[in-house]
């Protein structure tokens, strides 16, 4: 049975993303601090089309089984806006469906990523990106108000988060946008390597 | 070596108790939140001197393994007046170092706790129990005030958070006590059960 997920990074203090995002300054500057485990692996830059990394690890082997699970994606406008700028062609190698204002025609890449600009809504977004997952998962990608659009609408039903042993202090705290109301967790997976803790509950309802 | 280190809960949003503590409302009722898989453990209530709980799996090996590692606790004033009221005798089976103003003489229970109330600082508490402690660790008990304090000053070698898969949304956010500037982390444990992530830190200066 085809899963939805979302898969992020947070700082040991709660935080998603920094202050002042934009497109010249992604996450607010704070990458380096949150997904330093992912900047060490070797699988994280063969993704992006390029060589880097060090190590080929465990948590290599993460990244390359959340790439290989995911059938379709979801996104919001904010987070394409960001990325459009410097993502390599074929990042994704899946349809991802942008919930956004803008008409625009799909954008089909080399591979097997296009990106399609949904205007109709977060419930439609899901529909064809069911339909294009097929057996695969759904990956709800982010920013974090698109997570917390689907999460409270009850649509998620695992995540994991990449827990970085550093404390940000400020930015957007991920768990303040979640309805603490409507879910029950499980946790379901935990383990480490010395620059992350990997977590992953399943929501009840 | 003998080790200083804390040993708390969290809610997966980072709050370490709720609002309204007081000796009639501890942790601001957020206790059964937090605590839950403690409260489960036949270890839990055999250290108060009592029976309850359902299991004994690793989660209660866990709460024998900090109990036993301590040969030494300091402790706020305002967790001993939290928990004066309910502890059993010989609860902590150590030496319990008191930071508070108020002047009272040691009070020694049966077995092999004592509880000494000192007037004159951090350091001085810290060198009784370091004394007391012997190849045995100090641990930094609560509440968050006290852990603030001895962090920031240095003196925390290591850490557990047994983080809960529940989102409290207010109350004391732990790390936002915690100065981010002196101090870098290493993850060095990670592991689950139903109802907690176990993550343990190394604290490197």
């Amino acid at each position: 049975m085809s899963k939805v997920f979302f898969d992020i990074g947070l700082s040991l203090d709660g935080f998603i993303a920094g202050e002042n995002r934009s497109p010249q300054n992604p996450m607010g500057g704070v990458a380096p601090a949150i997904h330093q485990w992912m900047f060490n692996q070797k699988a994280f830059w063969e993704h992006l089309k390029t060589t880097g990394g060090e190590e080929d690890t465990e948590d290599g082997d993460r990244i390359r089984q959340v790439f290989a699970r995911t059938g379709a994606y979801i996104m919001g406008k904010r987070m394409f806006e960001e990325g459009e700028v410097s993502w390599p062609e074929d990042l994704f190698m899946a349809p991802v469906y942008v919930l956004t204002h803008e008409k625009r025609e799909p954008w089909v890449q080399k591979g097997s990523t296009t990106f399609y600009f949904i205007n109709d809504g977060m419930e439609s977004a899901f529909e064809k990106a069911r339909a294009s997952a097929g057996k695969k998962d759904i990956r709800v990608q982010g920013g974090a108000n698109l997570i917390w659009q689907y999460f409270n609408g009850g649509y998620i039903d695992e995540f994991t988060i990449h827990v970085a042993p550093v404390l940000l202090g400020s930015g957007i705290r991920f768990f303040d946008g979640i309805d603490r109301t409507t879910f029950s967790l499980k946790t379901i997976g935990a383990s480490h390597t010395p620059l992350v803790s990997h977590l992953t509950y399943s929501v009840g309802r």
